[in-house]
């Protein structure tokens, strides 16, 4: 049960970031390493690249592809990290090649094309984990629990946010390249704020409820004068049991930084949760608060998710920590699959999340656009 | 300068609790008592509930105003706190008297009684005030404040709530009065939980910003089975400036108390506030965030606040003190209007804002039964 | 069952302020009311104030005394609100008089003074309340109901603090009243900090313990040059129990207000409680953290309490409301002494705790000046 | 400039869990390598520990030792994470060869020890990092950085504690190895409570002040029935400006974690941070509080702090990270040693703060058995 090795495309340019993240959470555990990488659309780049990442370079992301096949390159599964229009492409070829695939959000820049990758992987039963770094929260996780546990009752109403300030002006005007590319139509798509944060709010909203959204009424805004796509992003949805998602992202809160969570309200009980204080989880079912703290030695936790915690309570996990927990989901399906002993995987989004995030992110600007008509997903 | 004579109109049966409080707010300051009340309908009971006041009983408003008409009861100004049905009737006998009057929320039961008083109101020159008690907390007043001075820059999108859960269950089956008379159309009128507390998360939005919502999109729910009017009451709205407003109000969330507050997100700065921490305001303008507590001795309150505060920091202010803020400034405009030394009252809710509170639950209402379509107030 | 009435000693002179704190607490209930004042020492100034408190006004409180002596003042208890070296006097003399007193802290100057009064009550019977307002607040009281009822087992150790940050510069040499007198040894006795605010700590600890401390070392500190009293206090005391009590209090905590709390660690549990958020209680008995919110509609709470709530979870009840709480019990204790319909008083601090005050503030002042050697009370 | 390659002393058997998070700490920002340890006493039990770290073992530290002065094994510096009393050997053996160390704290068992290594390091100029590991929270270096620029001014009084619960009952008695050797005077030393968490006080108390304690008073106590060691350890000390401090540290606090942090209140501020939410650091000086959050993008950070973030404001970083941060010191150190370009090293604690520690535990001992005599250091 050596470690598992781990192909990264993207993460050499602009992506750098984000791709050191990746990088930092795959390493985190020791079972699983970064060992090649087509890091960036330009050949020479990407080997540029792939020296300072210190693994093995690919100029492209075929030749990766066909360096595994061909037996040259052992591979156990790759990480897409590139930006929003370029997932599509390469996510399609190694899912075909039954290479798994932990692929950044959103999946995709249509809905046709997130349709195609599901039916793909449903087909070929390829691993596939769509990369809402926040799920991988152990009190994210574990709220997910107690709604599937019963805790709140049946769910009536969700609130979902992710508020942010750092594009209160206009930044892209002034050279910043996240700010570019995230406000470009060609490159972002038909949203930016919806697209980058709010898909967030609506995993959320629906993954930790466990419902659908059906359909929804939106207003989306342009705050910042001459920007093309929408910086605010507002929905109100109906869940597939006919409760109520109040979803909203923004990026023009001023000061505020990934202020993202939820509230659930059930028929026996609310839970609220934020990912700024990711540490603790509240739950209110009668006349006491309830506040619960991660640490993987409370016995509140089902193994399912203390098996996801490194630290016992007092010691918070965060950011690297949860990312790492999806690559850590994408393990354990990859070595059950072969017979190893492994954990359970946790049910982090996949693609059939990933398809429901596109068609939200499109039925929300259709609607904006119809003055708010209620829109089918 | 003896104590302003208050005269209470309700107060005495069902409405008993808010009765006591309204007394406790007028006498907290020494300088404001009640002296007489037609506290019940019926009269016997009207009589008896004012010896159980200690004041001068009346067997009916009209009554009353008459004692005052004809010189036998000396009166300042009248309180009324019946329940939303009969607001209207005595506060437009009063007004059209010259009676100043202070008058609970929401105002009227439908626009028109409220286009009526405003008439009445801005014609005879009356002072008259809504009680949103809230608008009384300093820290709320503050808020108000430091938009005007452009602290936050232009408003561009404004948040208020108003969560709370005690009517997650059938209450009004089990004979509590007070969830019998809000969900009974004949004595709320078109909405409940809009009415009584969406109304305030709109004061919030609308006071606080210095901007109207003019439009609408709503979207209301009903979820305890059998009620007829709503128990949760999302709205995105459009304001004045073109802004964004999201209010939203709900009954059903197990465990929220009155969890009511406001964000708003300006073109230089953010604002946030929540009532059940009254105590203090954050204020985000750049990289630190900053946080602002009560204290009549603080140097950042400028006099038309410090001169509402009653103590200094570290000792907060809270439900009756702001209630006792509203009839503040009901004795300063009274005490300036007839010559005497007073400080200058704060623009606290007046019949402006009832006119716009019923316009706005009545638009959402409409909005909502057709499907969220955009709605003008 | 008429209102009760009140006399005030003090309160129109530099104790303005808390005067009218006194003022506001007697009226907050209708059912007391303040009557009656000898409010200055000097007799002319006693008598203006008195008109400005618009009550009876008496020269002296000799003379007040003589006045209900005689039958021609109605009184049914007294206030006392001088400073602290003026506490004594009158107290004795109602007391003696068989009238109830509700004195300001520190009871007294010395502790032989403490011991006469407590000899006069506890031979007299006649009602003493110490007005350690914080121990009105009923999330306070409920702590202290908690340890009685054995949640949190057996008391080990104790903290209570005080941090304030007002006396950090010495305003004494800037001419403000408030800071002259209390480091002025002749005024404020042998301690400014201890005995300002080191009590309210020492009552925390001990009140809501129900243990006494009965030694302690201590380390008191002038930080600010030329002060000739302390104004910053720390003391390790030793509990009856063997239990460990840490007691701080400074004056030179920049930014700090009334940052005054305690926790209490037992064999069984934990509690938490910080006065400047004085609407909740933390309680940890295992490993889920419970937060009790104050609401009289609370079915946690018992009748005891309950009965001192006036509003509905979600309005908080904060300073005024507390120090109502005391004359409330003072209230409770004379109308059960006349056979009156009354609920039973809490036991809140009396002439015990007086006692216990001054021997700890003496024997902290003690110990500090031989280096912290453990010193009995 | 490749990985720096890492040895580890202990973390094979009971030290398993913390050995496992320096493996991550080593690990996480992809420029060290853990290659080689010397894991348990037992040579078999060691070399099988290697097997399940996957790097190179050997049977002893001696050996690694002997392996790298041969040439055999290349190695830049070794982690020590033995239980207390193994510390100083392993210390002292790899110092003398003039590798660096870095050293799990209590630093030695005593004082003697303590001084032995300091001056190995001084006289050998080996770079030496004591594991504090809060002492590498980017917000609590900050604390430190404004105490140096002089934002709080001189420093008056500081207050550091450390809650935990977990030993409020007997559990050495129930086979809990944790627990056994931590109240085991002939492996813990002279103290528990002390040695185990105090010292992390002391350390926040002396390396965020600038100051040093001279001399002490401390109540030690054994709260829970036949423990040898304290479980509760209360200290005053004096500071070598005049200052003072309250360091407190427990385990008997039942639901308390990991509860450590510290006030430090100057002439000119204060000063908070709390562990258990390390992400922020509230500073007050004057009217308004002011919050700073961790995040490599904000301004406020001088380069020495932002070097060591890994993430932007709204991602928290937390223990691994800090811990990777006293990692990351070291190799700043290393790396600068020998000419390669490297950020400056941040002041992490070394051999001073480990005397000072191992000193400070003994005349907190000595004080308490003599009932709180004041004791130097």
């Amino acid at each position: 049960m050596g470690k598992l090795k781990v192909g990264m495309i993207g993460g050499g340019g602009d992506g750098n970031f984000f791709g050191h993240v990746h990088e930092r959470a795959i390493a985190l555990d020791n079972s699983r390493e970064l060992v090649a990488g087509a890091l960036r659309t330009d050949p020479e780049a990407a080997m540029a690249a792939a020296g300072a990442y210190d693994v093995t370079g690919y100029p492209s992301y075929q030749a990766l592809l066909q360096a595994v096949q061909s037996g040259e390159q052992a591979l156990d599964y790759v990480t897409i990290v590139t930006p929003n229009h370029a997932h599509y492409a390469p996510a399609k070829a190694f899912l075909e090649a039954g290479i798994p695939v932990l692929c950044e959000k959103p999946m995709t820049m249509t809905v046709a094309e997130a349709e195609d990758l599901k039916q793909i992987v449903d087909t070929g039963k390829v691993p596939f984990v769509l990369a809402h770094t926040y799920t991988g929260h152990p009190m994210m996780m574990f709220a997910k629990e107690l709604v599937r546990q019963g805790r709140i009752g049946a769910v009536r109403k969700v609130e979902a946010w992710y508020n942010q300030g750092w594009l209160a002006t206009p930044l892209e005007e002034e050279g910043l390249q996240q700010a570019e590319w995230r406000t470009d139509p060609s490159r972002a798509g038909i949203s930016n704020c919806g697209g980058d944060i709010g898909t967030h709010a609506f995993v959320a909203a629906t993954w930790v409820s466990g419902h659908a959204v059906t359909k929804v009424s939106a207003r989306l805004n342009s705050f910042v004068e001459g920007r093309q796509l929408d910086d605010d992003f507002n929905v109100i949805g109906e869940l597939d049991n006919g409760g109520t998602a109040i979803i909203t992202a923004t990026q023009i809160a001023i000061g505020y930084k990934n202020d993202n969570g939820f509230r659930l309200y059930g028929t026996k009980g609310s839970l609220e949760w934020h990912q700024e204080r990711a540490e603790s989880l509240l739950v209110r079912t009668g006349e006491v608060d309830e506040t619960y703290w991660i640490g993987a030695n409370f016995s509140f936790f089902p193994e399912t998710i203390a098996s996801y915690q490194r630290v016992p309570a007092g010691h918070h996990e965060d950011f690297f920590e949860a990312l790492a927990n999806l690559h850590g989901s994408m393990e354990r399906l990859i070595r059950q699959g072969r017979g190893e002993d492994a954990p359970d995987a946790f049910d982090h989004p996949g693609v059939d999340e990933g398809v429901a995030g596109m068609r939200f992110v499109k039925a929300a600007v259709d609607s904006s656009n119809r003055g708010g008509a209620w829109t089918d997903l």
